[in-house]
């Protein structure tokens, strides 16, 4: 299939069949060996790497001398026969390790300069740093790992659009430039060069578009969109992003949990791995109550649980305090964790104040003795209710549950990495739902959208506190892989009194602010909109975690850093006044404030 | 297929085998009538049309009633049986014709309000303009005719990516957040919020990227990319255009050709075309020698001679004239052309005024007599050589190539269309190649590229020829249908020296100002590049070709207007100068000059 007409084959799938043929190659000179009578050159290609030998036998004294002379990472094209290695040299890490060619002619086409990194490693050589291949990224790309890496993200694309065009899903693309967004922060904005002083905006993602190809009765949307979201960026971060971007109409939920089950499977297919068709379920309620998190790792268990009314009967200050202003005492039950020592449950503790909490309440059982600060105050039903046993170590927070949730979900995630007790070879796949549709600012009380403003509330929500939407979950959900959240979506709102009421309670109340911020989607909804939602997962992510990499940057061919440069090509950069003259814009503190 | 928790089936697959099925249906209200007795709805969906049928039969009064006062493009849930329609009720124009639903029940779940512009229009309904059409989008993407054509650019997209995968191509995607290139002048530039002053730039193409790919061992490469381009639009451009961009390494020209003939025949055979696999060859020489024009229209002949050798021997001062100067004499024979008025043929003469010649020169053959400022200098000779029948036209340009070749190219166009000798069913696909390397300024004698920097010359051309690269051709090539540039590429220079030589060929001589502009493309071959080449088509204008379309903005969901604005979102808009102040910049003209 790879066959042109420089070359009959690739290096790495000549195999034991091949002896006898007369190949022509091409590729790079990966390692290079002069044993004096011999000359063996490791030659690299996509496919892999096969022995070129030259040798006085087959090989003219002149070629074999100008091979010895080529230098790695030089692409050379190649001529001679595959012959089969004897017993003693056959290579068996290597795919075409019972072969090598004897080559009778080599020609140097693409001559290369001593590589700044090496492409080549041995076994346990240790990476250059990861700013240094940033910056040759040229040379980083050729390493087999990195391009085995893009070779599946390149296979995954693939099986995303056949999934999704075999159940009637079109891929219809939506612009690059567009409207900023009302919110605007985190907006890469574009000067127009025609119309002086406006701008465009690169979409943080297509969701207006999806739900109007919706209205607009294209019945099921997809594409690998290229997304962008101006923020600081975390390690795991990149400014422009790529996610697999899908809308449906006249379905329900369950409707779009089957689809995102089914591409879930199929891709984790293509990376080699069967899993079950149905993926675990739960609310978010539960998954707060349980992990104090809304994207639980289930590998392993230290589950929380409520205490309040074991800590109502004991006779203990702090927590009788947390409890009569409406906090409840919340825990987890680590067994062996009695074995830590005072400074390893401080760590713990400093990681559950770094979240918020005021501490963590700590109970041993050890030697048959309990011990800590609570110990002298428990009642027989006390320790008839935490039934630990001998190595127990249970830890509490007394709080509100928006202050104890997150301090146990690290609390939980540290001791299980600490106890060792997370399966590296499980995949619980988890669909969390019934996320509430606000959240209250704690201190002001205004409502935010958890999801987004277009998620639809539960109908029987809306219906029983109409005038409570604290109370409304949506109709939303994740998927949750590890307690990695691979993706997420909603049913959205398809009626444009309930959308305008939506964006009334996010505080954007008056009819000319609605349409100025989100007119085009509330016309598009007025024209007539059917049932309709999707689902959104971060491709890059996804990639990530089926090629094993550790870094989103392993599966980008052209990355960018956490402060959103891009070290090989060198952007961003300064541009001349001139340039920005013509689009009607000037840099700051350039003689401008 | 398309069948969920809410529909059984759409609308426009129910056949005459359904007949007795109860369906559960979700579709816009096309049209609807009110017979007294029945109402009509006609349902639309992305699949068609289906009769909806409401009686007092089957249907009850109140769910007839509420049928009846259902407004146009609103959503609804129906329910009903499949019957048959009587034989003198059958629609033959429609796919549902044989059957209707008859409706049990109906629910509206997307009202609508009056549709800015009609979404159902009967025959010979005049379009509404494209202004408003554009403005409203949102309806305008209802219309069936658009449907078809973004369905049609969702299965060409499927079978470019089946095709290329098939044969080894890896989908590598490229930034879009990129290092501005050195012309920069069409170069969409994008702010940084964290490098104050400094700027990224849309691609116009992922050109290098590519090559860089080739450099890294990926071997062979496509992406579906999307571009950008801030220039003066043309009718038929977009800012953001989407191209199918190929590189593959270890090949030939002919590799890459036969690879595009491949490709381009199974886009047409998708639309319902089959296409020769080979496509007709004609060097750039010949292309404008006879055709005037690069990207020749083949469905008609009016080919371009040169007629110096004529002209040479008359007694004629204004082409002995030019012909002194070292200009040659062309011109075209046009039959029919005899019958035209003077004024049509001053019409001609205008266009080629427009192209920058001095006049055309004419001369007709009608009613056995010659006609025109030459008929008194013919000579016998003369009159042999130009070999006009009765009712011929010839017209003449004496002028030098590069400004004969678009007068009389334009002339030949337009003599065509009023001759209506281009046969529209037509398809003449052709390959032109051997492009010049170089183009000269006439003026300052500058050299420009032809195709771009980084195209290989002919290496037989650089050896004949080493200090004139102006006569350097170029391993460069475009496919082009009847008139029409569908794509083009090149072998590129995979020699660094070679490279830096086009550079300072280009006048950018200094290592300096080489490392700057080009360095990461230089990097790349410096560590060994392979023999590599490819080509980009322009999958808008493919789209619109094979979908029927008069203009790209058919065949793009969302497309900008030659202004470069969408009129639907409203884009490019002023943005909050607290925004522009968190980009470092600001608008000039506002307090900045």
């Amino acid at each position: 299939m790879l066959a042109t007409s420089l070359r009959t084959d690739t290096c790495g799938l000549l195999r034991r069949a091949d002896v006898g043929r007369t190949v022509r190659l091409g590729g790079w000179v990966h390692r290079s060996r002069d044993l004096g009578g011999l000359v063996f050159i490791d030659l690299r290609d996509r496919t892999g790497l096969v022995q070129l030998a030259f040798g006085p036998a087959w090989t003219a004294a002149e070629v074999q001398h100008a091979a010895a002379a080529i230098g790695v990472e030089s692409v050379v094209l190649c001529e001679g026969e595959v012959v089969a290695r004897e017993a003693d040299r056959v290579n068996p890490d290597m795919g075409t390790g019972e072969v090598e060619v004897r080559v009778t002619s080599i020609r140097v086409v693409g001559p290369a300069v001593t590589p700044a990194l090496p492409v080549a490693r041995g076994r346990g050589d240790k990476m250059p740093a990861e700013e240094l291949r940033l910056r040759h990224r040229y040379l980083d790309l050729r390493r087999p790992e990195l391009q085995d890496n893009l070779v599946l993200r390149h296979r995954l694309m693939q099986v995303t659009r056949r999934f999704l065009s075999d159940r009637g899903y079109l891929e219809l693309e939506t612009p690059i430039l567009t409207k900023p967004t009302p919110e605007g922060a985190r907006d890469y904005l574009v000067p127009s060069r025609v119309h002086p002083g406006e701008f465009y905006a690169l979409p943080q993602s297509p969701q207006i578009y999806k739900q109007l190809f919706m209205c607009c009765g294209y019945d099921r949307y997809f594409q690998i969109a290229r997304c962008f979201r101006d923020e600081d960026l975390r390690a795991d971060r990149q400014p422009e992003f790529t996610q697999i971007d899908i809308e449906a109409s006249f379905i329900e939920r369950e409707d779009i949990l089957t689809m995102a089950q089914g591409l879930i499977g199929a891709l984790w297919k293509e990376a080699g791995h069967d899993i079950p068709a149905q993926f675990e379920r739960m609310s978010y309620a539960d998954a707060m109550e349980q992990y104090g998190c809304d994207r639980p790792d289930l590998r392993y268990g230290l589950v929380l649980r409520d205490y309040s009314s074991v800590f109502a009967g004991l006779d203990f200050a702090v927590t009788n305090a947390a409890l009569a202003a409406g906090a409840r005492v919340r825990g987890v039950v680590i067994p062996g964790g009695a074995a830590w020592s005072r400074k390893q449950v401080d760590e713990l503790e400093a990681l559950a104040k770094g979240a918020g909490a005021g501490g963590l309440l700590r109970l041993r059982m050890a030697d048959g003795a309990y011990d800590g600060p609570l110990a002298k105050f428990l009642t027989d039903d006390a320790k008839a209710a935490f039934a630990l046993t001998d190595g127990d170590l249970a830890l509490f927070v007394a709080a509100a549950d928006h202050v104890s949730s997150p301090a146990l979900d690290r609390v939980r995630q540290e001791c299980a990495r600490r106890l060792e007790i997370v399966d590296d070879k499980a995949q619980r796949f988890l669909i969390v739902m019934d996320f509430p549709m606000f959240e209250k600012d704690p201190v002001t009380g205004a409502l935010a959208a958890v999801h987004h403003p277009f998620t639809a509330s539960h109908p029987e929500d809306m219906q029983a506190y109409p005038d409570e939407p604290a109370r409304w979950r949506a109709l939303a959900y994740d998927v949750v892989l590890n307690g990695t959240e691979l993706g997420g979506g909603s049913i959205r709102t398809s009626d444009p009194a309930v959308q305008s009421r939506m964006f009334s309670l996010l505080g954007i109340g008056s009819t000319e602010e609605q349409e100025r911020r989100f007119g085009f989607l509330l016309e598009g909804l007025r024209a007539g909109a059917p049932p309709h939602g999707g689902i959104a997962f971060g491709f890059d992510r996804i990639a990530m975690l089926l090629s094993g990499a550790t870094s989103l940057r392993d599966v980008i061919a052209f990355p960018k850093t956490t402060a959103a440069r891009s070290l090989f090509e060198g952007a961003p950069v300064a541009v001349p006044a001139d340039d920005l003259r013509e689009l009607h814009i000037a840099v700051r503190g350039e003689g401008v404030s």
